[in-house]
């Protein structure tokens, strides 16, 4: 594009432009021209003079954000001025900066607020009054900006009104699931941001994009690499690579981990083993330890993935995972770096419930990890299934760091045709009861340290982002990692709440609009577990690619079968794991295991999670089991396309392009609805032999035909 | 985004977007705004009464073009009238259409241009002038719009003069090498654009972009798959993916190939051969074939790769490839499908110089394939080096179709990271004289089918593009697309006509930014055969990836080693392909073999190619070849450098985000120059036992070192 005068690009671009599509790359960072005059009278002078405590790479930061924005909204760029009293109106700066012209008491209770809090306010000097944020630390004050930032956008922003927020869990982290070679496991949205082979020497721009996005949100700590680890990403040539994304998400107060395999003494120095207590072992990851922070001083750590699913760990040598996760601690240990183990760890060679299995490991163990150590355990004991009980070990373990693992990337829940927003979901579980260590616990309140003092706090997200231009593949998608960054920054946060600012930064803040989108996304993850796993059913996906409907599928290891979860037969359906099952339910604490035992006291949604139940039991509304199957996935179906009236009725008010995207995937999700209903009931049907509820609409096509559909390219494997 | 009013649109996106940066996205379809007063004068009239005669949807696909021109380059949109003669001037249609409007010399005149061709210029009626676009066929009226517009955008446009223009070749066509999964041999930008899993129920907007890119510049045919084929892309469900991209294409005057698999019928329907003579697999070609006609009535045909790097054909039966070919072709021409048949072929089993076994396979076949075939045959016999002396089939067969095969994507010259503007290569084959079928035959006459009254006729290109958002990984690759299919329409035109084209088209009218760019991309290829494979050296890359220098590469079959071309030992360097060689030179015509096979005749460029000559053979500057080599590799590093120079002196006229972006490339290209040079050298010297020249900078690093290297993750494998 050749550059024309300044005028012209005024003049022009914007013709040129408002023809062009809106392809969702700005996420919620868009940044919309303000239109009420009144917000415009509130803000247009503060960005005309706007001063900067000291110097510092995060103010740098700071400073491309309040031009990139000031632009967008205001038409013009900010004035910076060099002395904080003339034609100053808005004060940006840590506490100790502004401590001259903060009360003792402003100070104390912005010092409460810790690392990464913020305080935005007026303060009056020599009778004048000044607009302030400050943080205790440059990446608070970071934090403050881009919450004023939002409070713009979403028009909530009132200068009178003082506001201080600061994050109820440590690290707040992404998981990208992303291979060198640039295919993403579980990845829908294209293929990796992370161009290793043009890493060291070409930054994409993208990067930084990538870091505004998750400071805009809390977000502090990606891990790099999938889970299933590649050795090489410890080799001398990748920590150069690796250097560059921690130098340009350094000022944006984002850390990088990478996934360590175990077995790499083994893959990289041609060491006959990986057993964590051999000294040459031990002497490999500290110099690999040391050579990485010799790189990037402020280094996360590793995040491990050992003896599950097939990847590498200490039981191969005869050691348990503390000895495993803590000679690798006790690498990181003199640099401050943390080692994130995950409980996700379940054996071919085990017959017991895979339910049970990471609670039958971790819990003689507990105590005996190193302080640096987080044990990162998923929401659910099984694998991130549309909707799933709380995981038994929340509680279950209490002198160990616990961290929480969710997945945003929608493995289970629709990938990338569907639209499920699952802040619900993340909800119900962080507000779920689990009566250890106090008879008050929560997921959440255990995750915060309440009850065992842990100060080593996690909540980490598997990545949903991918090359595609709008990141997540489907425009609803970044609603998930939106949601994501606010629960990690606060697990009390209601998901409609973090809904409202996804959609006013979205689709900006009329009413109406407002209203239909949270329809559409508050109501999106029930319908989506009623048309594929309704009352506690799970599991029951195709094979290996999760895509669609399998409850038949069968072969190979009886844990990745689906009759395994949903045991459907003559009587009945449902996976019993009361004490006359599995007896997974012990696992919980006393309270939750007497009340879900009995069939009829616990939840219908967790039902045939833990019951193999009659096809005639009676539902609580009076249904039977079998109805009551038949209706939810009917209901689904339903509910969908409820989604695809109300998004029709906003086509005025949404960007054209924006609009059809959204259009032809909920089109693409209402005939996956029905593919699930008609397989699922078609399927079950041949156990219950019962007929379908007649005010339902009938499940057509044939049953052979959808267990003879082949999927073989199917992404994210 | 928001839907505000239409003011606010225009007012503030401009604010917004001008501080956005430029992606690439737009290609060379950018319609920046016109400044030039006396030009926009002259388009604002006629944009201001558009009449099209008569309907078709390639003149929706027309509207939509001058709608977002216009838009961009006047601000405001085009006025369609619906009479022909009140307020209207410019006019729209196909010569029959304006049959009554045309004097007979008009009309005679634009019926010889042919299905593609099209006359734009003034008409006159009752005394009224107007301006025309005219084509024999929509689609010629298409091509004459999209040259209406690049004249407009590069402000060459003069109504006063008549301009009229058809294509030399009827086939001009991308290769994709795209495979199922998404990966894309020898692909550097992403991944591929076809995202198989969403289709057919999700548009990406992509493919109509991509659409009207192709036609803006002529392109008319393209290959959906990789050559090295997968048989799943002729199945039921894939065909109804590729319906809906034939659908989008088709108003682009565009026509969809896919690669046939020559095994498919044993893999898709269990027959126990794929002997292109067994009545079941005739019939299964016949059945596929009118299935796929059954979705994409006007179907191109197929491509096909066969007994050649381990991919099925009919040697495995006995065959030879016309009996291969030949049943394909039949069960294509009912339907008036083409069959595309590469002479890329070679084979570990045959000990014959890998040059010459093309024309050995082909030369006996000749005039023994139907009308519906054509040979597509590479430039040259190896393998799309820097620089290739022309392939020895070209003349040789003269009873066959014959289409040409480049390479767009730089899979030797560069890949993702290196500046090399491709179209002098492409000119320098296209203008060899080949003496056959007449003496003043050149490639280009014959592709034409001058001498041999073929029909038929194909340039192919193997496509560059993938997912990056400017397409082609390095902005300037989008130079090359351009390129190849200007010269696939007209092989006459020179490359720095259309280097021309594209700068303007890219970078705007600045005189000084036109010649600057201009000098960069006109030094790119020979800068690049300098630091890569000079005077004939070729085939000297890493292995499979053919990243980087790999002379030294050995092990596994002889014509995958790096010393099999270059035949480096204590005498000289080279592969002799005279008579006392491989004979491969005696597979040209008379007048090239016996101008080449003298190391003091044959132009120095293909010295080595050739012959294998002593080091101090003297060359006509008077170095001896030892000399001339170190020269050769060091002028490309320098020629490198004063690229970076001039694209610094214009940091002021380019768009930031396109110039860094760029920047950053070129000092990657730098690097990767100096390693190419210092590698090849270190390893030559070892056999040349000769110091280098005083005056090039000396080589420096450790040649263990450079040989040490490993790519696992390099791309487009």
């Amino acid at each position: 594009m050749y550059k024309p005068s300044l005028l012209a690009v005024l003049l022009w671009t914007c013709i040129s432009l408002s023809s062009f599509a809106n392809d969702g790359y700005k996420l919620w960072l868009d940044y919309q021209p303000i239109s009420d005059s009144q917000l415009k009278s509130q803000v247009e002078p503060l960005l005309g003079g706007v001063y900067f405590f000291g110097e510092n790479p995060t103010y740098e930061a700071i400073r491309k954000e309040l031009n990139l924005a000031s632009k967008s909204m205001l038409a013009k760029a900010p004035v910076y001025t060099k002395e904080r009293l003339q034609n100053t109106k808005l004060w940006i700066g840590t506490r100790e900066q502004l401590s001259q012209v903060l009360s003792l008491d402003q100070q104390a209770q912005i010092k409460a607020l810790g690392n990464d809090g913020y305080w935005r306010g007026t303060l009056e000097l020599d009778g004048k009054s000044f607009y302030a944020i400050v943080g205790n630390q440059p990446v608070g004050v970071l934090y403050g900006v881009y919450n004023w930032l939002n409070s713009i956008q979403s028009n909530t922003f009132d200068s009178s009104t003082e506001l201080s927020d600061s994050p109820k869990i440590k690290l707040r982290m992404l998981n990208h699931w992303d291979n060198l070679d640039r295919t993403v496991e579980r990845g829908y949205a294209g293929f990796s941001i992370w161009d290793w082979h043009k890493l060291p020497g070409y930054v994409d721009p993208r990067y930084i994009d990538y870091a505004r996005a998750n400071a805009s949100i809390g977000i502090n700590a990606v891990s790099l690499t999938n889970v299933n680890a590649n050795a090489l990403i410890l080799t001398t040539d990748f920590m150069k690579k690796v250097k560059v994304l921690a130098d340009v998400f350094r000022p944006y107060g984002i850390k990088v981990f990478l996934t360590a395999r175990f077995s790499a003494p083994i893959q990289l120095d041609g060491l006959k083993t990986a057993d964590p207590l051999d000294p040459e072992v031990i002497a490999f990851w500290k110099k690999k330890t040391d050579e990485i922070y010799s790189f990037i001083p402020d280094f996360g750590g590793f995040l491990v993935k050992a003896n599950s699913e097939g990847q590498p760990g200490p039981h191969e040598y005869g050691r348990n995972h503390a000895e495993g996760a803590n000679m690798l601690a006790e690498a990181l240990a003199p640099h401050n770096g943390v080692l994130i183990w995950r409980a996700f760890v379940y054996s071919h060679e085990d017959e017991v419930d895979r339910h049970m299995q990471a609670n039958n490991e971790f819990e003689p163990l507990d105590g005996k990890f190193q302080e640096n150590v987080i044990i990162q355990i998923k929401n659910g004991a099984i694998d991130f299934q549309p909707r799933e009980p709380v995981h038994p070990l929340y509680g279950a373990i209490n002198k160990t760091n616990v961290g929480m693992e969710f997945q945003i990337t929608q493995e289970y829940l629709g990938q990338a045709t569907q639209l499920v927003y699952l802040a619900p979901m993340w909800e119900e579980v962080l507000k779920t009861k689990i009566y250890r260590p106090t008879p008050e616990s929560t997921v959440a309140s255990l995750l915060e340290g309440e009850g065992t003092g842990q100060k080593l706090t996690l909540i980490a997200g598997v990545s949903n982002i991918g090359t595609d231009r709008n990141w997540t593949g489907h425009l609803f998608a970044q609603s998930n990692w939106y949601a994501f960054g606010r629960q990690a920054w606060d697990p009390s946060l209601e998901s409609k709440q973090i809904a409202d600012e996804w959609i006013k930064l979205t689709f900006g803040t009329n009413p109406e609009v407002l209203t239909k989108i949270e329809d559409i996304m508050l109501s999106s993850h029930e319908a989506a577990v009623d048309y594929m796993t309704p009352l506690g059913l799970h599991h029951i996906m195709g094979r290996s690619h999760h895509y669609g409907p399998g409850p038949w599928v069968m072969g190979g290891r009886a844990d990745w079968t689906a009759p395994y979860y949903h045991n459907a037969d003559s009587l009945g359906i449902g996976f019993d794991r009361t004490t006359e099952g599995s007896g997974a339910l012990g696992q919980y604490a006393p309270e939750v295991a007497k009340a879900w035992s009995d069939p009829n006291q616990i939840p219908e949604k967790y039902l045939l999670w833990f019951h193999h139940v009659p096809w005639d039991f009676k539902l609580k509304n009076g249904n039977t089991l079998w109805e009551g199957i038949a209706y939810h996935y009917d209901q689904g179906v339903k509910e969908v396309r409820k989604m695809q009236e109300t998004w029709a009725s906003l086509e005025s008010e949404i960007d054209p392009a924006e609009f059809d995207h959204v259009r032809q995937l909920l089109e693409v999700q209402e005939e996956e609805a029905e593919w699930w209903r008609n397989a699922c009931l078609l399927y079950f049907k041949t156990f219950s032999k019962r007929p379908f509820p007649a005010d339902i609409e009938q499940p057509e096509g044939d049953l052979e035909y959808y267990k003879s559909l082949q999927f073989p390219n199917a992404p994210g494997i």
